[in-house]
């Protein structure tokens, strides 16, 4: 920060420092590049062989392993575990590269219908990925519908929830009674209806829960609704899995009361802070220079809402009617909170904050240590 | 995961390949120890030379080269930058147990206000690291704090907020005037206003934007307000650089407006929802099983509250009468945009969200980009 401050002497023996430093580097670049082509090489093994690319007590052996012997040379166990985890973020980022096993050879053809949405864009490559053939649907094909489904083994739904039901309702109850047909939306109970009512055939209904920028499915989790015929898409099943994600089975209905809370909710509280800053003319600047690491977190998770599709929240928050009783309770609760504050009760606001802190129990110190882990590694990320 | 998959040839391969993979990791470590060392070495020439652990200009110019390196050798420049920051904050860790350069080498002892309190012995640490003479002042120090306070070159009051002006009234009026009078309240003007008052000499207010268990505080962000005769305390503010932080100077009115942003409202918003799941009697179990990344996060950020001290929430929410205001102002807000919801008109949701997004402007994006980093660090986490 103040170079003034050093001599002549100081200089030269930092500089020597740093010279070992670049060298040490460089050898750590080399090796980095090993490791990543051994680890492709297990992937092209694993390909060949269709045995998924997340091993998870592989990976978890693997890492106690490294934490031991890092102790043993004083190095901090936890260090080698973050390093070797990032490394496996790369590593199976560089899976699409190899491709995937495919799991059904005898499908006939996929139709991704919305397959120009961000989301079908992704399942439509990790499914050319593993060898199969699909076709995309949107809008404007509907004329060539007939010829587009012809012979297709696998259709998916992917549209905006707004249209989903009586998209299906519509335009899906022709399929070949063979035909599996499975839909991606993140409300599960009404699509399932709709595609139970429409077709005879089997019928999956899916949640991807994350969103179509992940670069890798690795360790990502698909909630998994079953509709009719599990047997017949047993093999889709097997396949998202050796794309790396993890299955959750569910009931549509617990599903989308979760997501109640966890989506509508969540999203539009985010949503009224982001109005709120604008409405009290905060000066984002000022805010963030203010800003400690969990600030700047928050700031950035509600900022990142509003730089994606307001049609795609309104959608979210629309798709269930039981949304908006989730987000008036908040306001209920809200309401009373501040009152509870207004009153200079500070003894009661105390008292609740107990409460809660019972009812989370464990769950609290480890989200503790789990958000310092997070907040250490957006530090890390500061250029100063 | 299914390993009655692979046949007796693709298990030896694998073992066979993840043999070198063993090695390569052997390398890694023994490279790890080797860098932590040449930096520990940098960090005692540094040492040595009162010069700042964290350079922000050597780091960025260090990461450019090594980006370079990388792509050179077909390595994603993302993986090495991440990579050497995580060894940074590793780094920075370790620079404890050499300590720090004495800025001021003939100033009498510290006194801490409050160095039982997690911040205060974070601070007396620190000082002590840098060669100081600390002493502690409690509670129940009291009766004995003419014998504390005699030949004290530093005061730093750390109490909570609730108490902070009035002990400065009550107990602080009688320091010597050449002593040095600092606090650490997240609230800043009445706190600065009562030293000022209580003090005729050398007055500063300082708020570190950090929780106290960082484990360093390089790139850590304090905020300064200026009170009184600068030049006397000058020494102390190289001397917080020098352990790694960086100084925002800061209005204390335009600071403290900042917060009722930043830490009231926010804290208040985090602590209705967790009552809110908890009214709501979610199982978190559930809740987290569906959770993708994103939500894992928010989560998290609103359970770690409730691992802390409500005492310490209730001060900081309760420390600034406005920030009821702030809390209130989201609560309209939040009415009415429930209201425009209930209503059913998706096209005003959708302008409002492009009206708050076009004021996010630039911000929204960048955001974006940032939480995608924290996610997939989120992501590499997961054990499975």
């Amino acid at each position: 920060m103040d170079n003034s401050k050093m001599n002549e002497k100081t200089t030269e023996d930092l500089e020597k420092l740093r010279g070992h430093i670049d060298n040490v580097d460089q050898q750590l670049l080399h090796l980095l590049r090993k490791r990543l082509d051994l680890v492709g090489q297990v992937g092209a093994v694993k390909h060949a062989a269709g045995v998924p690319i997340y091993a998870p007590e592989r990976e978890a052996s693997m890492l106690a392993k490294r934490r031991e012997e890092a102790s043993k040379m004083n190095v901090s166990p936890q260090l080698i575990e973050d390093i070797l985890r990032r490394l496996m973020r790369e590593s199976y980022l560089n899976e699409k590269d190899v491709g995937f096993k495919q799991v059904k050879t005898d499908l006939g053809h996929v139709v991704i219908v919305g397959g120009k949405g961000k989301l079908g864009e992704l399942f439509s490559q990790m499914l050319r990925l593993s060898g199969y053939h699909v076709k995309s649907l949107d809008k404007d094909d509907w004329p060539n519908a007939d010829a587009i489904f012809a012979g297709a083994g696998l259709v998916i739904v992917t549209v905006p929830i707004s249209i989903t039901c009586e998209l299906i309702t519509s335009k899906l109850s022709q399929l070949p009674e063979s035909c599996i047909l499975a839909d991606l939306t993140s409300v599960k109970a009404k699509p399932l209806d709709a595609m139970l009512t429409a077709h005879k055939g089997p019928v999956v209904g899916l949640h991807p829960m994350f969103g179509p920028d992940v670069g890798s499915l690795a360790k990502q989790v698909v909630v998994v609704c079953h509709g009719r015929d599990q047997d017949k898409y047993q093999w889709l099943m097997e396949q998202i899995q050796i794309w790396g994600a993890r299955l959750v089975e569910a009931d549509a209905q617990k599903h989308d009361k979760a997501m109640q809370l966890v989506q509508a909710m969540r999203h539009f509280s985010s949503f009224v802070y982001g109005l709120n800053l604008y409405r009290e003319e905060a000066d984002i600047d000022t805010l963030l220079q203010f800003s400690s690491p969990i600030y700047r977190l928050e700031l950035a998770m509600v900022g990142r809402l509003f730089a994606q599709s307001p049609e795609l929240y309104a959608d979210i928050i629309y798709a269930q009617r039981e949304s908006l009783t989730a987000i008036g309770d908040y306001l209920e609760n809200y309401t009373q909170a501040l009152e509870l504050l207004k009153s200079g009760d500070r003894q009661g606001f105390i008292e609740q904050f107990e409460e809660v802190a019972n009812w989370f129990g464990d769950f609290a110190p480890q989200f503790q240590r789990e958000s310092r882990a997070m907040l250490q590694s957006v530090n890390d990320m500061k250029a100063g």
